[in-house]
């Protein structure tokens, strides 16, 4: 079992409207809401995959049982911990006229100290069975800033490898957990390391704590830096999509990977594979299995040098 | 008692973001959530004004427990007939940097006939002890076309008068039932008759079944076609602010009125005021108790013949 946690779940909510208008008033013509949160993202692709997950969490108020019903009713098991907060709703509101989206992103829930000790005996019970645990996104207010680190020496001393996405101080000071990889974009990975070369900053990754650090490059691929070599995985063709998700639907495959101790160089052109497959399908969570089948056949992957990347 | 119907509930949600930008993502620094409803807010005021009040509805899914729970906290007593939809939210982004707000209406919950039949039982136990019922909104989908034309049916043979703020077709069928009171603005008058002659428009309203109008006409105050003559009431100086919720502080204080026999005149003094009030006042619901009392003092009444306005 591959568990999935999100300490700031949300309630994704997305609204149509004809056309935005700044400072006028909308008509929503639909309103449909899902489970939301990277983690989240990750258990469902891996699910669809046929993997056995569990989604772990805090959840907590209105948002937090509609969170706890989608999630029932699309079949994904989940540990939820009760909070007296409530989840947070990230709103996309999507212009039909322009095809475009707004989003809203609430700030998430204020937690207390004995809702993350509870959260805590949760994830401990959840060790117990887990082959590959990852931990994604934000902490929300009132988490210890060490959260991850916490659960990522909590994962070693069980046995069980941790994969981080997440970033800025939640990441940086993550990395003292020892996580076996993380995923950062270069957007993260340039927030906590100065530099412009990636493999440089990859290596001050692993310098702070980090077994292996996976960059993911949107349509330039991957870039691994790990124990057993250095790798680009770049998919063979551009997809045009939605590229929300994308991050998500490579950690879900270095993480099966990882789980099934698969080969580097296989985990990398899958996870390549299933993230450009990612931004083929409309929705965070979901991948479209014609590209991911094609492009598994044709990922390129490129051996890199000791030195820094040119 | 007062008893205000509102069959469209709805949870009023404000965000607060720094700058809307559309096709960007934003971060909300604050949520705020409360029972809304045209007669939610007809029932705010009256209840501040220190009359009793009974707030009736649909209430379904997270968002009408939402409101359930606000509405208890506000004191404000409420007969809600459980749904098995959801109420609809209203959304307002306010942006900090232009102090402007974008509003998203979500549509209202399907409702059936069986939900219909227990409001119409609840309905009719609260007519024993009103002392005038308001009958505000809009209509959720499933609702038959004529649901206000039965409220006010049944309001006049339990010898309650009924105040009927609606517009389009609810309003026009709703005529039918022949409500004590019908109370469109501007927009809704015209959305129904033709003609731009305020006083035309009114008599033609109280010849589909309205025993009396009153048509509110912003900072222009409110004109009024009654049994007992026709008058226009102006507050005496121009109150900015938000107008929402303007149109249901009139509602209450007519309905005060009419439930205590206020003679007409003083009945239209007393709407002008807490209407210009209401303006002053940052929420839907509330008003402005200073400038209440001065407008209350200066409103300017005016008796108008028995011609077409000019």
């Amino acid at each position: 079992m591959i568990a999935t946690v999100t300490l700031n779940l949300a309630l994704d909510v997305t609204y149509h409207v004809a056309r935005l208008s700044p400072h006028a008033t909308h008509r929503v013509s639909s309103v449909a809401q899902r489970a939301g949160g990277k983690g989240v993202n990750v258990a469902r692709i891996l699910h669809t995959l046929g993997y056995e997950i569990v989604i772990a969490g805090l959840a907590g108020g209105a948002a937090g049982e509609a969170i706890r019903q989608e999630l029932a009713a699309a079949g994904l098991p989940a540990l939820l911990t009760p909070i007296a907060g409530e989840n947070r709703r990230t709103l996309t509101v999507v212009d039909d006229a322009h095809g475009d989206a707004t989003g809203f992103w609430e700030p998430g829930p204020e937690t207390t100290h004995a809702e993350w000790r509870s959260f805590l005996a949760a994830y401990d019970s959840l060790l117990k069975d887990a082959d590959a645990v990852v931990l994604s996104g934000s902490l929300p207010p009132g988490l210890p800033a060490d959260a991850y680190a916490e659960l990522c020496q909590r994962a070693r001393t069980a046995g069980v490898p941790a994969v981080l996405d997440a970033e800025g101080e939640a990441l940086r000071r993550g990395l003292t957990g020892r996580p076996a990889l993380v995923k950062p974009n270069r957007d993260e990975i340039a927030g906590i390391v100065a530099g412009d070369d990636i493999i440089s900053a990859a290596e001050a990754l692993r310098e702070a704590g980090a077994d292996a650090v996976v960059v993911s490059q949107g349509p330039d691929g991957l870039v691994a830096v790990t124990p057993a070599g250095r790798w680009r995985a770049v998919p063979s063709e551009h997809v045009a999509g939605n590229p929300t998700g994308a991050g998500d639907a490579a950690v879900a495959a270095l993480t099966a990977g990882l789980a099934r101790s698969v080969p580097w160089p296989d985990r990398l052109v899958d996870a390549a594979a299933l993230s450009a497959a990612a931004v083929a399908a409309p929705l965070a969570g979901s991948f479209e299995p014609a590209v991911y089948e094609r492009q598994r056949a044709t990922v390129r992957l490129e051996a890199l040098g000791d030195g820094p990347a040119t």
